[in-house]
């Protein structure tokens, strides 16, 4: 066999490792569940022809080639994998459209890949879990609120139960900075969006100063850097933009779906949400409200949670489907706290209880126990080998198991953490119940 | 945008089919962690000098290219999707070896990819759910009788559940067939089993005239296909085996290794599995036990879980790891039963309970009585518009949202089943525990 080796941006995790993310997977599902989004999961390839739509992104994506395929004559396919689930989506969207009940609510918790140069927090391999609102011709505004809330609350669950970091969600509103701009009399808005998104890496100096490069200068650059360095945790922000003297219909919109995201926020995650005018996002669909977010203490990472709302996530030339939502970057946010381990698994295994075994001779009332203990929903192995006892506690020892049975139906059980030993009977012996399945826990210190 | 069509092997699902399949592959996971099998994830991609190793096989291996890779110089990657979970498991275990405890046992639930052509009951893109335990060196014989058992075990829970037909697991083992072709003073073993392997196809006269070809005749041919028709549900099959007058020792212990499995089968899953002595499993790996399953009523579908012991699953060139496993084919077996509709989800979405808006005004009291019955684990969402209630209605009921909340906290929930309404406090109202997640049930008539 050819030497193993890792491979860079393919990132592999350790079955002690795969517990937490399993754990801070099934927590995100129960929260997006609570909020009715229905999952879905799509196929991993798209044509070429859907993925290759998004400009920016094509030089990344893998390329599928069927190994048997005579190269002269095309397969036909021409498959890429997906680069995010969002293509995807509004792909299913499309094709199913009249199986589906609109506004449809899903999420959907996948691998995806970018054919990059992987370099650190970068990954060729992630899981995202994301979840959208999408409407037929038309979806509320009151979505653009609703989707970052449950984003927030289910990051809020983790911080509640593991000590996941607090998180800080940065919103901006497309219209608020389109309308502000027009409101100026800019025409070419877009370029002056592209330079303002740099501002938090150049400052706001340098960016006054590619604005003049585009013909941008004296008190409307300084407005436009103004507007974006409003950052406030409450509604005030409304009242810093107004002194700005600026109007324009669609910057009162904007203004309006802002306030309402942030009034919203900070009713049910408090202290999570920050209007901040200097968001931008790259993509060219997010038309209205915008959102990024970071790992509090952690903001090396970049936006752990992105997206926004998107007038046209898809349209087959009779409907549109406008839509909102967010994207977790589930593998961005856990394989740096798992590499430094922050986050950690009780054991590596689901077993409670190992059975062990006196001699091989007796291995069938062995498995008797175990299946009795299973059958009230303990998980039970049973010791692979009739060794010395002391070898079959060190066995569950090097797995975190924390309990090991000896002797028949009614036996004996061993808390192997504190050596108490005590007689059970397998029909009816209970562990304790924060024993019963792997827990997982935070270490920030 | 390009015509939106689905992809041929390539299946996905509605959201009310993927209801399903979670439930399926909760049921799964729930029974491989009672029995203590830990998860793990491999990446989707192997180098191609691992992949292509399984020389039957690498026909059907998607190769991946990055698309902006300069195709003059070697990306010095060449990686290929896997096209099972054996291959990754065996490079993770090598890879990670100082960091797992032997025996190991995990179980994975992924998507495989294949690049073949297309047909009825082949998949392109499929999910597998894998258990395997693997040693060091060493790996014990009741492993081979354990790890057919909680497959069993996993899919008896479905037959229980949701009615799923029950199975017939079809039990071999290469020694106790290898032991008898020596003792009949064959050499070539590997190419009589290769045409016993066809007898179910081609019938006990066509396997002796194909034997006849390799200069096996007379009473031996007679006697290799006599051995092949075995057939028993209990230990009797020892006898047959014997009268037909054949030694070897490594017959006996394939006689003895079998029966182990037989006797235990019948005592924990009766009337599920069998021993069938002309099973031969086509893949080279295997060298002890092996199991093909089969739905019982939907024989047509093929083997829809299989596996056996390998001796060398892999190797470093100091240690060796044997292991034994079985892989279910999850789309296999579930996609033709959800085109069939027999299997079905109560409803297409999570939610238990839509909040009805009376006007936009009262939206904030909606969402209230939402985070309300939230907070006790309540699936709900709020009405995206505050339409006439009858619209309302109908907006849960083509979702098979079983309730629908009116006015506030102090309100009134309308089952909209019955029509029944009663008055209901939010901070207190429970759904019957049946309404409370969506249910999956089987229609087998």
């Amino acid at each position: 066999m050819s030497r193993i080796r890792p491979l860079s941006g393919f990132p592999e995790l350790l079955p002690s490792q795969r517990v937490v993310e399993q754990y801070v997977l099934d927590r995100l599902r129960t929260t997006f569940e609570l909020h009715g989004f229905a999952n879905i999961e799509t196929r991993a390839v798209e044509p070429m022809a859907q993925l290759a739509r998004k400009g920016e992104i094509d030089k990344e994506i893998y390329v599928l080639r069927r190994l048997s395929a005579d190269p002269a004559s095309a397969d036909g396919d021409d498959l890429g994998l997906h680069f995010d689930l969002t293509v995807p989506f509004a792909r299913y969207v499309l094709e199913n459209a009249g199986h589906l009940a609109f506004p449809f609510r899903r999420y959907q918790i996948q691998k995806v890949w970018r054919g990059e140069r992987p370099q650190e927090g970068r990954y060729r391999e992630f899981t995202q879990a994301d979840i959208d609102i999408v409407g037929e011709n038309v979806l509320a505004a009151h979505h653009d609120v609703e989707v970052p809330l449950v984003m927030l609350e289910a990051l809020e669950a983790l911080h509640a139960a593991v000590g996941l970091p607090p998180v800080l969600m940065r919103v901006n509103n497309r219209q608020l900075a389109e309308g502000f701009y027009r409101g100026l009399d800019i025409e070419d808005t877009g370029a002056v969006l592209q330079r303002v998104d740099k501002l938090e890496k150049i400052g706001p100096e340098a960016v006054v100063e590619t604005l003049g490069e585009i013909g941008l200068t004296g008190e409307r650059a300084a407005k436009v850097v103004d507007l974006a360095r409003i950052r406030t945790d409450d509604e005030s922000f409304v009242d810093q933009v107004r002194s700005l003297g600026v109007q324009h219909e669609l910057l009162d919109q904007g203004l309006e779906l802002l306030s309402a995201v942030v009034a919203a926020a900070r009713q049910s995650v408090p202290g999570r949400l920050v209007a901040d005018l200097s968001i931008a996002r790259g993509l060219d669909y997010y038309t209205g409200t915008v959102y990024e977010t970071q790992l509090v203490g952690y903001e090396s990472m970049g936006s752990i949670s992105s997206g926004g709302r998107y007038d046209s996530l898809a349209s087959d030339g009779k409907q549109t489907y406008p839509g909102v939502g967010i994207s977790l970057g589930v593998s961005r946010m856990l394989v740096p706290l798992l590499a430094k381990g922050r986050l950690v698994a009780s054991r590596s295994v689901p077993t409670a209880v190992l059975v062990a075994v006196t001699d091989e001779s007796t291995r069938d009332d062995a498995d008797a126990v175990a299946r009795s203990l299973r059958a009230r929903g303990i998980p039970t192995e049973v010791a692979p080998k009739a060794d010395k006892f002391g070898k079959q506690i060190r066995h569950a020892d090097r797995r975190g198991i924390p309990y090991v049975w000896f002797g028949g139906a009614d036996g004996e059980v061993k808390d192997i953490r504190s050596g108490d030993q005590v007689a059970a009977t397998a029909s009816s012996w209970e562990p304790p119940a924060e024993d019963r399945t792997v827990r997982v826990t935070g270490s920030w210190a």
